[in-house]
């Protein structure tokens, strides 16, 4: 598949925020019962739109319209997982980019093989927490991923795997891990990004990671891939680390957020951003 | 149909107000899945009760519990547009108001298509933003409303020509547009009352809008219907505009919002309503 | 069935507490559509971990990894309902706690039936309002419930006759109640703990209750079930009633409370819980 042959600097990043602001991408979520409610407010505070139409009526319809899609099997059922199908199959078909959210598919089986199938659909990106990355990537050999470490650093191995099938994969936490491929003149480089977590309180937040999958399909509108990714955990890293200042338990820490979410200015990028971009030996 | 014939005022809206707050009217909605948390938290804020009973094997039976219904097209799949046409004809057949939220009506075919049917059973008020609104009323000839301009002004004639099937009609946006029909002496009149929106922090909160449907179903049960949609939006009018003075970020807003909801008194609907009626020249 | 036979003290409510922060029991939801964000959030600012898996494909299975299971009535579906049938046995199988949260099950046929089904499988505890428990303890003489007084004071005989599906039972409201028996040398003792509740804001935030039942599961967990029980709702009215202290609407108080129920310290339990336990005379 065609791969990014450009790093992300810091210059890319705001970049890319400018243009999620002044395009505000309309991103069509297909994603658990949880998340759809959070989802849509951190799109909104972040400058782009969303829409939920998830049933298998409409879904492939409403591909047409969306400029990204996130296909997120928090809280899979019958109907839905149809219309995943129908919306990947058509934003496939039309060139339209779409994020997949594997959760859980190490630790479900149903899920399991369902994330297995999605993925060989080529997502632009894969995102989710480490366990989930070490999961996906070892359905084949029995990996069950639901045990394994939360450090994402155990999961770049894994990522690497999965880029036969994506463009850029993210494990998120406490240090968040992007790994992603270019190629020159036919000379593969792998990378990874690391970027510093925001706040402890978002794991104490629900749906704070799947609506960053939402986000990075929003990104993924306007720049390419490996800067979408990287922007989209940036953008998200700068107000949590702003609200993480103002505030000391996680009821307050969801509305300041999604406040900081909003205020992002090119400056904050560079006053609080902690990014770093490093050359991975792979075998 | 049967029409009001009396013109809201801001005594009506405070009495209006007031009832609602005494009778704490139960709001059965049918709506997506975005919206089912804010929207029962807006009720509750602003007086009313809400009860989520949206499956085909309970819908109708509980419209007998319901004081009004908002019937909301966000995320339709088939199990809730079966529940949605059940309690829909047990409305009719025993005289609860509904209200119909035609979300995304003029864009997607088969919500489309239902968003037809149901105004052919007439809703007590249409409430949607002016693309919807556009788009409801051009159904028959394929306008499609999602690409409309939001400016609720350019929804008044769609409005207009859903009168045939509803008793008021509502176009939300920066100034909310509302237009009914009164009968007098056999004398037909069309009004459009606009009120002054409260935020520009509201198209950033999701469900907002849906959920002012819901209210307009609570403030239903107490009043006449273009009372009653009238005095919906001036209450969230009036609790949008004190909200906003407090906050300047999305997150601050909601949670600002429900209080102020929570808060609005007479003397508030006094100082803050800005609300104009005046009669429409209709060919 | 086995019972308890201790009495939760002070002492042993705020053992569970921490048992709960250190063990952090991941508990799986099968709950209506308003209260699955809310409720993640409220197990996630108490200490524990949240998984809404709640489709037929799944729900057995996940039930080995769960430490506890909730089964909430609110929004039943009948993808939702298989889904508990299957999470429901195989957690009697494995011996995992469960807890019935019946909502307005004496007021709708479906939901009511289903509910008593639930019952006669022995959930560890069944939480509800007092017109719920009275309602699921009316049913087979075709008792409403939904029209009951709020009063649980008025409950605590239907709990009583609860007793023979379940350890204890919670009814919630001004004063909550929870009636349990013990057994010690073959003499059976009733017992109702009464917790005086922190707020009168938490009928205005949806779900408030719902979430309760969930973080029930959680202390069943790491306590016995009437411990369990009488530990979850003394969290919350501490939680409350620091929240209460600090806020005067409704959007406040849902941020606060969500504070405090993570910051709760043994010292507010001993500050602010009113617990009363005393023996009922049971003909």
């Amino acid at each position: 598949m065609s791969i990014s042959n450009q790093l992300p600097t810091i210059d890319s990043i705001i970049q890319a925020h400018q243009a999620l602001k002044q395009q505000k991408p309309l991103v069509q979520c297909l994603t658990n019962s949880v998340s759809v409610n959070f989802m849509a407010n951190v799109l909104l505070s972040a400058g782009a739109s969303p829409a939920m139409v998830d049933n298998p009526e409409e879904a492939a319809e409403f591909v047409h319209f969306a400029n990204g899609v996130v296909v997120n099997l928090g809280t899979p059922t019958a109907a839905l997982v149809d219309a995943m199908k129908l919306a990947i199959a058509e934003a496939n078909k039309i060139n339209k980019p779409w994020v997949l959210d594997p959760i859980a598919a190490g630790a479900l089986s149903w899920r399991g093989q369902l994330a297995a199938d999605f993925l060989k659909s080529k997502p632009i990106v894969v995102r989710g927490n480490a366990s989930e990355i070490i999961g996906l990537a070892g359905l084949g050999s029995n990996a069950k991923g639901f045990d394994s470490s939360n450090d994402p650093a155990h999961a770049v191995d894994a990522a690497i795997s999965l880029l036969e099938h994506t463009h850029a994969v993210s494990a998120s936490g406490e240090v968040d891990h992007i790994v992603a491929k270019t190629v020159l003149d036919d000379e593969e480089q792998y990378w990874v990004a690391k970027i510093k977590g925001g706040s402890f309180f978002f794991p104490l937040v629900t749906a704070s990671g799947c609506s960053l999958g939402a986000l990075v399909a929003a990104y993924a509108a306007v720049t390419n891939p490996f800067n979408a990714v990287v922007s989209a955990h940036a953008h998200y890293a700068v107000a949590g680390k702003k609200a993480h200042l103002k505030v000391d338990a996680p009821g307050d820490f969801q509305r300041e957020f999604l406040n900081e979410l909003y205020k992002v200015t090119t400056e904050d990028f560079e006053a609080y951003l902690e990014l770093s971009i490093n050359e991975l030996q792979v075998a």
